[in-house]
């Protein structure tokens, strides 16, 4: 079996693969299944959730569909018009029985359209979820496991790399892998770079995101393995122009 | 001053840049200029170095400019209708005095062609040259030094993090830097990942040279800081299409 790990989305995934934007996307949409969410639409763009909540209404109002409650950011910022930022604590903290969850994030969300373009099976996994994911992946894959670091902006983050050594320690206490030149980076650097806590605060997006008052996130997405819960597309998509992900 | 790596080619580059592609181009180019090449022409695609070459005749021949050699590769082989290969030890074998080496590689010269599309400084860094290369980097930089690693085939490549991680070693040695998350792996790979030779040899290109029967390639590039030469963007460039690098 092979294990890759891309430290940017790359594309050409044949096979089974893991995609990983722990600072903050996919560490929130583990919470939000957690929390009963029945669903996940994660959208290439925030114009196209706006519009799945909120159609036209008989007096020109915008009537809103109470199905879906809206989760994004840029920048690590929110959306206007949006129900949540993309806060795994304000997820953690509410019931969304029922609902499902439209995500779009800076990062995370364009890294998932890449997996799905090829990828046969295509989960989300954060630390929080970080063995469940590997356990599911291995049990999928036949040829192949990627992992896919989102990164921040186009550039490699310390935060996924870090991650993708975690997913990359628990495969390979599962099995035999070939492992490529990205993998062996990111076992060097979780094996390296201190306790997920010290890594993920000392990253730019850990120390960007602790000045904007959000360092409760930081501490919450450091936490390893504490959820079964594994984000997994969808086989029927029903959503145009979404990716529909439900509790694996 | 603020210590940026790259571990793909990103772009934005505001200041200095030192561009990485040990295995082989930014090797190889140390090398035809240590051997006397008067300039080294980085161009964007193998047809642009072969129009630089060859002129149509009075006959309908091509006839050939004796100021240009072309070397290059593809996947590791050499070009058709090239002089040379991408290799060190090759060049390294010759006397260049006088000519002018027009290079396309797989990578590096890519990289280049995004550093300088902003970068204010820009030069080629490999092992071989390393300590002068981040010298002279730290003489021209006013508040950002840039270390683009140019990868493999669009993934990052071990032995350009490695390489970056070098350059960093040396640059933090000189004086005082703000470090970004790629600065770190890159730092984190060359603390843990054994000698030069031992990184090389056993990242996924390294050993894709070795089975070519390039096992000599990857062993000069993994030699450090035996050239003071560092291969330099001319400011004025006078062929079109092309970066023209003097020894610096």
């Amino acid at each position: 079996m092979k294990l890759r790990v891309d430290l940017l989305p790359h594309g050409g995934y044949s096979d089974t693969v893991l995609v990983v934007d722990i600072l903050r996307a996919t560490t929130t949409a583990v919470a939000y299944l957690e929390r009963g969410a029945e669903g996940l639409l994660l959208t290439a763009s925030p114009e196209r959730a706006l519009a799945l909540r909120d159609h036209p209404g008989p007096d020109g109002e915008p009537v809103r569909d109470e199905r879906y409650l809206l989760g994004g950011e840029r920048g690590g910022l929110p959306i206007p018009g949006f129900d949540f930022g993309n806060s795994p604590v304000e997820a953690s903290g509410r019931n969304f029985t029922g609902r499902t969850v439209v995500m779009n994030t800076t990062n995370g969300t364009g890294a998932a359209h890449v997996a799905a373009q090829s990828g046969k099976h295509v989960l989300l996994a954060a630390l929080t979820n970080a063995h469940a994911a590997a356990r599911r992946a291995r049990a999928r894959a036949v040829e192949e496991i990627a992992i896919v670091c989102s990164g921040t902006d186009e550039r490699v983050s310390l935060e996924d790399a870090y991650a993708a050594g975690v997913l990359a320690e628990y495969l390979l206490a599962m099995g035999d892998f070939t492992v490529d030149d990205g993998a062996r980076i990111a076992l060097t650097v979780r094996r390296n770079l201190g306790n997920p806590l010290e890594a993920l605060s000392s990253s730019g997006h850990g120390v960007h995101l602790d000045r904007l008052g959000l360092g409760e996130d930081v501490r919450y997405a450091a936490r390893i393995s504490e959820s079964t819960v594994v984000p997994t597309l969808a086989e029927l998509q029903d959503v145009e122009g979404a990716l529909r992900f439900v509790a694996g």
